[in-house]
């Protein structure tokens, strides 16, 4: 079984609205020394993929809710307008209490302030929103990274979510290209060959999550590469990782 | 910044009551032309740990309990003996529904079956048990490779919990040793000056994700070697990354 070898991308510039993605990751690469093979995974996050496509709002002019100013009100130190954009990005409240909002949102994404973020804007006073299809904009870089550098690749697009019972935030894939987003080892046989029938593993979001270590959001490292992971290719995309409201028991 | 490396160590034995991990681990190693090195982080399958330490059960003779009956008859093919070695490991039930059992057991973990395994167990009538004290066996096998190597490694062990909210499984660290699990990036700051106030990584969980897609339990593949990921050690444990019942909303 061969190795697999995660390392960051260095020197992406700031990426602004209209930024050429594969551009700036293949200059970047390029700069460090390295090119993409066929069967990389090009691990990004989510806010330069948004940035790029001017998923970004100044929240200085929204005027705030009622529902919204409750809301900042109970969580302290919140900015009733950014409440306020993160409830236009909701499609249901899943819980609301102790100044926390997790909502569903997108393909039915249950995270934080509906996946709002206000770090890494713009400008002080823009959030960034989640991309509008984030499986579309995997798919398309996926395909200009083939066009300007020949690789098959993969590509996955992370967000920081927290989780349910335990500490801690972990990245996972919102978007993901040509790669199975789900490693379904359901008809393997175990030691004693017995099936392992329950075992469909949520491979993009492991991937997702050890290189979210990698990346540095704050010191402009929003890509790693994924070197040396076997896999089969699909288009399912992240939304194959989003369980259906009715099949969940959590929601 | 540098590389990170993940490689499985192959032709690990199957493991018995009182195998000792840490010889059968460097002696594969040694096979394979490798070493430990310092800063390594050995992710480990608790089912070798929990086999090593005895932690299975026969269920041939137990006689299930009424609630262990009903809920094997609503789970369909489900053992209703097993049920009552699950029932057995429960502090609480966290959802009862369509066949599933989601439990709280150990120290506050909330998964499927207490973690009752009925997978590669030591012959077709025994399951395998979480370890007692995952983070004290991970200490243990931290301290005895370093005994025989040399080498300041930390040991992650791990198990493939599902999750609210999203389709596929994940392993996760039930258990650490010498490394923090949780990176606290709280006071940093984004690209504009902005605190990244939110942002505690499940640094322990993240590693266990990808270590656990090189994996293959079925093919005695219980050990993945995460090299050149830089961390700060710590004792705080597995354990750390279990959110108390009192902050958790979905409990």
């Amino acid at each position: 079984m061969s190795d697999v070898r995660l390392f960051a991308v260095e020197g992406i510039p700031r990426v602004e609205p209209g930024s050429d993605l594969a551009a700036l990751l293949l200059d970047a690469l390029r700069a460090q020394g390295e090119s993409l093979v066929d069967g990389d995974i090009v691990v990004i996050c989510q806010k330069v993929v948004s940035k790029s496509e001017g998923r970004t709002v100044r929240y200085g002019d929204i005027r705030p809710s009622p529902l919204a100013v409750t809301i900042a009100a109970e969580g302290g130190d919140k900015d009733a307008r950014i409440v306020e954009v993160v409830l236009r990005q909701t499609k249901r409240i899943v819980k609301m209490d102790r100044g926390h909002l997790i909502v569903e949102t997108g393909p039915g994404w249950v995270c934080a302030n509906a996946g709002v973020d206000e770090s890494n804007g713009l400008s002080p006073d823009s959030v960034i929103l989640l991309p509008e299809d984030p499986d579309a904009s995997a798919r398309l870089l996926r395909d200009r990274l083939r066009e300007s550098s020949g690789a098959v690749v993969a590509v996955v697009i992370t967000d920081t979510f927290g989780r349910a019972w335990r500490e801690g935030l972990l990245d996972i894939a919102l978007g993901a290209a040509g790669i199975e987003p789900l490693l379904d080892l359901r008809g393997q046989q175990d030691l004693n060959g017995r099936d392992l029938h329950h075992t469909v593993i949520a491979q993009a979001d492991a991937l997702a999550a050890t290189a979210g270590l990698l990346m540095r959001k704050g010191d402009g490292l929003p890509v790693v590469i994924v070197r040396g992971h076997r896999f089969a290719p699909s288009d399912a995309g992240g939304v194959a990782l989003v369980r259906a409201k009715e099949n969940d028991l959590f929601r």
